[in-house]
């Protein structure tokens, strides 16, 4: 049974375990400074087209995320999918096989934040015992669908950031021990500060991030301090910028504590990916190897992980529209 | 606090009321057998895109629907929202500007039972004492990104069905009185049997309505003969026969108490819509004021609303690839 406290804060009766978390990447991915449970040789996945590669991730990420939890396919009840490809077709298609009850989700790159969320609730409040979360991205289906064709070349602007080709799991189960556990769940609001352009993500994003960071340390009574890492994703270079911007404003510091996915994946300079990385699969693949790792081995004890999805669509664009954001957080402890 | 009953079925401890709900629909619909709270003169709902129209048929829906149930902006506090239109546009900016938690859905034309589960599951879990779920479709939005510009005047195959413009929106409240309140919710697993063909979505989504109704009925340890009246949305002419098929070759009848919200929205005879009816909107604004005021005016005490989705895009149909389907189920009761 949970509880709201606040305006916008779910938080859980009995913290729920993420009993099982992987990740896989693409080649660029893993040269870049973080490792993950399987980096690919190339793009392919051994697929035929981008579209099943991605899929493909998600399965061998969820794959590898239930076996590290001892969770067989009969006791996942519930899976909580999506990815940012027109009509969800990797998740779709990634679950496919699966005999799961399946929830699509569509938050952008919020969308790891989302599932992870909405599978806590589901267990905090009586309907699941087992649920998991995945998400994907990749750089090649994204690219030709949101930009331009891969073979155009087009150039990118220093504000673009780059689609990762990753794709990240977790597996939530009641009472595992030694875990980390989700406590505190914090879904936005759509915020719209009336950016326009498509290649500044991070611009859009920020405003959104600002607004649910915020309401989730009024409503928990907490303030940056209280967390060993506040990591959002992914707002890369610029949209990480405005982000600490926006709360100097306020006279909150973030320094010391604060990150980004989109910021961390790559290695900007060395790997010519401008503002940073972005897509479903960068806040899920950082989040399901580097940070829930890291927590384990005693780095981080209390984290935010604070999944940032820009909601335009290359239509929407066309047609002059700004681009509304959202920001989905999730508090993470773990206590040994 | 709900609980999980039998494999898939989420039973909820205390019913959740659907304290308001409505539906708009555009022109065409508007003369089809059903009423709706709304129908607009024209598809273009005032606006200048058939993209933006969509957005303002889901704000006006959902204004309705609050204000039927006498919900203030500041009392919702968590919305399930849901679209066709890649990216879920619809659903991003006819959200944008309402200060509540925003969880985007992707499900397809199961969209609207997807959220109706979501949004009761969050306030018999405890996180939540008023939520809602909207969703929508409209014909022009659809039809140039699913299969040809409106312009070209394609020719549609005779189990093609066509997409509903119309929104529908529901508010759910605790302790509302005197309101049709959910029970059980069974969210669907994927299903594909292989179809392929994009026009007859049908076909491919009868399977998925199969497994979650069959689930359904041995979760609860109920038969069709419990339910007043049992509502896939939308499976049209050609899957509602299919269906029908599949329970029979298990012994099971569903007849004097089955109907699809495809077949219901159209005269199609008279109104050449082939199949019937699809799209998110159809299921929705069925829904949301035909059957629930039907049920308040005592026409059907118990129901079962079975959205049904398929799951495939223009690119993975381009890639030969199969249509693979879900559906969730949702049980309305109402005792007056």
């Amino acid at each position: 049974m949970g509880k709201r406290i606040g305006n916008q804060t779910l938080a859980m009766t009995t913290p729920v375990p993420v009993a099982g978390f992987a990740a896989v990447a693409g080649k660029k991915e893993g040269q870049g400074p973080l490792t993950f449970d399987y980096v690919a040789p190339d793009a392919t996945f051994g697929e035929k087209t981008w579209e099943k590669a991605e899929s493909k991730m998600q399965r061998d990420a969820l794959d590898r995320a239930m076996a590290k939890a001892g969770v067989s396919e009969k006791e996942l009840e519930l899976l909580c999918a999506g990815d940012l490809i027109n009509q969800c077709i990797a998740s779709a298609f990634g679950t496919r096989g699966r005999e799961v009850s399946f929830l699509g989700l569509y938050g952008a790159c919020s969308t790891m934040a989302e599932g992870l969320g909405l599978a806590a609730c589901m267990i905090d409040g009586g309907f699941a015992s087992c649920t998991a979360a995945v998400t994907s991205s990749h750089f090649c289906s994204a690219e030709r669908q949101y930009r331009f064709p891969l073979e155009y070349g087009g150039q990118r602007t220093p504000t673009a950031q780059w689609t990762v080709t990753g794709a990240g799991a977790a597996v939530l189960k009641a009472n595992f021990p030694h875990a980390p556990c989700i406590t505190h769940v914090t879904f936005g609001q759509i915020v719209d500060f009336g950016i326009r352009d498509a290649n500044n993500m991070g611009a859009a994003m920020a405003p959104a991030a600002h607004q649910t960071l915020t309401a989730l340390f009024a409503d928990t009574g907490t303030e940056p301090a209280d967390y060993d890492l506040i990591l959002t994703g992914d707002l890369a270079a610029v949209g990480k910028n405005i982000l600490i911007d926006l709360f100097a404003s306020d006279g909150v510091t973030l320094a010391g504590r604060y990150d980004d996915c989109g910021c961390m994946i790559f290695d900007g300079a060395a790997q010519d990916t401008h503002a940073g990385g972005s897509g479903c699969g960068c806040g899920a693949s950082v989040l399901c190897c580097h940070v829930l790792n890291g927590m384990r081995q005693g780095q981080w004890k209390r984290v935010i992980f604070a999944g940032t999805g820009a909601l335009m669509s290359p239509v929407s664009s066309q047609q002059g529209e700004s681009i509304p954001s959202v920001c989905h957080a999730v508090v993470l402890e773990y206590t040994g």
